[in-house]
């Protein structure tokens, strides 16, 4: 039988796979439950095998189980730079050939596959990467507490500090920040609510700053914009390379930064990246 | 027997009590473990009891116990304004004569007693009242999630984002940012510090900044001052009055403000304030 390909990107929402033969034709697709690999490797594992499982069941049938080992696999996984459950992780799949990188560096290849090119990846968090002859070079993503500006959870975080400063008197109320004091309870509420969020909980109020044209919120979104600038710029060589923009908020603002730098279209999805990936196994040199 | 009045300040980190006549003048002092009403009443109440206990034994010995519900009492405790527990703490304790304030408002009194003036206590949080004509205006003060700018927190966070920033390439790698990086293990042992750090965890960091000569120290400490001196411009009236810095941060850096405000010294501390309030109890019209 011919050699199959597997690519999965794994995240705390869910996971997504495709299987492709040589070609590189996608042949067949699955979804699954989260794969988070540092809060519950345990629950990653079942759903990563589950969705390897169903992919393969459209292709092979009954026999998708006992094919699984020969597949040529890779996986994009979120927090696979930082943490000790990735050999878990592979003790726990019946994949030989498998490959395991960051959710990160797969956008990048269905973004890029192998050209020049910058991602800037601004959703909940925000991550920039250039690929330059072949070497990726990776810079932000440090979550909300130390970093990730620009995000969504920066974003929603900065709304809410806002709406503090208006009501002590050191910003004028804007209507979003009265609207916002009274949803949440005006101070107290607020400052409750910040000791509890997650990045994710910040990252909501986020869809009340981009786009709005409320002051405060085009106050937020110019400083959210300059940080961003700030990291492609960073990047850039010189001559330039194009910039893919990608995240719900990434995609929203790239243009924006239409007057600065070339803005492509992402050539394909995270799984799209993995799959590529999956098929360079054995094929490198 | 005379009238006797007690003055508490319970914080996080231990309580303090004074026992003063008729006169004000302090006859007793003594001190306990913490007092967090917020995240462990039954411990602060036990604190409280201990505390009030202690110093009572001083003055009348073995009778203090029976002694202390003709005490009128004063007590700040941090987050008294935040929590549901003061009423479960009035019933714990035998005082009949007890009013509960806030640790702000037990310092406001403390620095100025009924006098006219700022106080900007910069600690781990920071925090800034006015009092007017006798009445008290606090602003700032939301904890180290969505403000308490310039406080020890907001430093030692942003020394840290400063590092990862650097390591990134977006700023100069200074002397002090190359040893805090290299102290907490470069990007992976700051993020992990940063997912896990407490106010207290931030604002230990922050004695690496204030008075420092270092560059980066240099930035972080000028953003915290001009933040400082936007709330303090903000309380100020016209004319206008002394400010009284207080806490670790607060008290050294008062000198920098010097040619914009008159800086003046506390007339006493958090237990002199609520011990000055206690006196006035029955004594107010």
């Amino acid at each position: 039988m011919m050699q199959l390909f597997l690519g999965i990107d794994g995240g705390g929402t869910g996971c997504r796979a495709a299987v492709a033969g040589g070609d590189g034709r996608i042949i067949a697709r699955a979804e699954a439950g989260p794969a988070n690999i540092a809060s519950d490797p345990d629950a990653a594992i079942r759903n990563l095998l589950a969705v390897a499982t169903d992919a393969m069941k459209q292709v092979v049938g009954a026999s998708a189980a006992a094919e699984l080992p020969r597949l040529r696999v890779v996986m994009g996984l979120a927090g696979a730079n930082f943490t000790p459950s990735v050999a878990r992780l592979r003790a726990g799949l019946p994949f030989t050939a498998l490959r395991v990188e960051t959710d990160a560096f797969i956008a990048l290849k269905g973004a890029l596959r192998d050209g020049d090119g910058i991602v800037a990846a601004v959703g909940t968090g925000s991550v920039f990467v250039r690929q330059l002859g072949g070497v990726a070079h990776r810079i932000g993503g440090r979550g909300w507490v130390l970093g990730d500006e620009g995000s969504g959870a920066w974003l929603g975080r900065a709304l809410l500090s806002a709406c503090l400063r208006a009501g002590d008197g050191l910003a004028e109320i804007t209507p979003l920040l009265k609207s916002v004091r009274a949803e949440l309870g005006g101070d107290d509420g607020i400052i409750s609510f910040g000791f509890s969020a997650r990045a994710v909980d910040f990252a909501n109020f986020a869809r009340r700053v981009v786009g709005s044209d409320d002051p405060a919120a085009g106050a937020l979104m110019a400083q959210a914009e300059a940080d961003i600038a700030q990291y492609i710029a960073l990047l850039q060589p010189n001559p330039a390379v194009p910039v893919v923009f990608l995240g719900g908020i990434g995609t929203q603002i790239a243009p924006h930064f239409a007057d600065r730098w070339q803005i492509a279209p992402a050539l394909g999805s995270g799984v799209d990246g993995a799959l590529w990936l999956a098929c360079q196994i054995g094929v490198e040199p």
